[in-house]
């Protein structure tokens, strides 16, 4: 039976270290980080996910803004607001929440972002950085498995990675963070990595996922995943999420994987909820602190 | 009996075309656009590369100048004699040969050069875009590759592909390309894509390559992939290049393929040289003109 990956439990230790730093950092004389939220519109889900950032920065220390505004903001209006928050010496991270509104483009917005303040890391410099192996701030999906992988000791060196998923915010930073060179600034993992997709036939995608030491699936298909994919022994990690009605009509949350099945033959797995998403949170904070202390460590060269 | 990709044939069937583009450009009353070449320090190899991309220029039409400069030179005024090109509006592409002397950061230089005019497509934000299936200035020889697969009519939508090598100039590119939704502005692949490389173990590199519809290679190792390794009717690209002594003494280039063993069992191979090093060069003069007609619809937006 394998060894569920608790995200809740890593994600708060991990908060609590970052309290600790923060104190330290607040007692070499700094302001607290400021972390601003942009919401446009009134998505529900969109709204659940600040909140529950906004909590974290709380909790931690960090101060924080949330900025919503109405579903008929229009691009322009948009990027001034992220203009003024780029120029804010007081403002250290700037987040807008995903979905946009259609009227508005995503790129352009994720682009607007100032590189040194842009804590989700979708900016095309940190993008471009990633993928060039240089510093930059790391999505922090991507950012959250890596450090599951490394705080459940799970080798990657030469191992057969596969990401089912082609997303630009999850798997594509994560293939990068996966194969590319651990003696680099960036420290990447150094494994075999495998991206399989919509348009990989499905005997295929299952020949693949068998291959895997470590599977990481980001798709967003209840069920995707089962059993007899999954190599015994194997390190799964559930980056989908999806809201499902149960048989009984109760909603609940699910992801990717049979989790009741695969577990039988993993190695590791992650539950979903307690999986994957606390530790994205996690990581939004520790990008915010670094971000933070970079621009201080900028201002003083 | 694999068919031969006869990379001379097509590169020069493209500098045809871009020969009519740029007389057509010039005709509508634009100047020809103008490609600097800068090489440091006196590596003959990086000499015979940047001669060969002169005399493309020649033979389609494009001015350039080759500035040579002492190894001596230092990064600091590299990076000024880029930034008076990048200013210079009668310069439309710039490209640093590499590699540069080690006293100079290759990364800080490809990120000197103005997006706009990377006509090499090293720039971090050309990569960034790359990655995120955003219009850019894709690199010369992952571009090269695509084209050879599209002009070899190549299905690669829902195909193996195996990519071996990691480098941030050829391999990380192609794998993006490969992989990345056809839908796009970008124009992605639609492949299912496995990256190896140096820490892939042999036995498990010989089985992943096995499965690969298309085969990429680019590490610089001779006689890397065997017969073995071949999935009978597969498309073989050899990216790899090396000058290597014979028994006789002589000097010859050679790929990362053992050409003559593999091309028993492949569908389609590239031979080297005359495979992708011809491509690579037309590629540079299809993003040098583009990067021209570009900067003049930006300059009328």
């Amino acid at each position: 039976m394998a060894q569920i990956i608790n995200g809740n439990d890593m994600a708060q230790d991990i908060r609590k270290n970052l309290r600790n730093e923060l104190l330290q950092f607040v007692a070499a004389g700094h302001r607290e980080p400021h972390l601003t939220a942009i919401i446009v519109g009134e998505d529900p889900a969109s709204k659940t996910y600040v909140e529950k950032k906004v909590l974290a920065c709380k909790e931690i220390g960090i101060s924080s803004k949330t900025i919503v505004l109405p579903k008929s903001t229009t691009q322009e209006e948009l990027q001034r607001l992220i203009e003024q928050e780029n120029k804010n010496e007081n403002v250290n991270g700037i987040l807008v929440q995903l979905p946009v509104p259609e009227h508005i483009d995503e790129r352009t917005i994720c682009n607007a972002i100032s590189a040194d303040k842009d804590v989700d890391g979708f900016n095309e410099i940190n993008i471009g950085r990633l993928a060039l192996d240089m510093e930059c701030i790391v999505p922090a999906t991507p950012l959250g498995v890596k450090t599951m992988l490394q705080r459940s000791n799970i080798q990657t060196f030469g191992r057969n990675v596969v990401v089912v998923g082609r997303s630009k915010n999850v798997s594509l930073p994560l293939a990068i963070i996966l194969h590319s060179d651990g003696k680099h600034a960036a420290k990447g993992m150094d494994a075999t990595v495998t991206i399989c997709h919509r348009n990989t036939p499905a005997k295929e995608l299952a020949k693949h996922c068998r291959q895997a030491d470590i599977l990481v699936v980001a798709v967003g298909k209840p069920g995707l995943i089962t059993k007899d994919m999954v190599k015994p022994g194997a390190c799964v990690i559930d980056v989908g999420i999806s809201r499902i009605q149960d048989e009984a009509g109760k909603f609940k949350l699910v992801g990717d994987v049979d989790f009741d099945e695969v577990r039988q033959v993993a190695g590791h797995i992650t539950p979903v909820p307690g999986g994957v998403g606390p530790m994205t949170v996690a990581m939004l904070m520790q990008n915010t602190i670094l971000a933070a202390k970079k621009q201080i460590s900028n201002r003083t060269d």
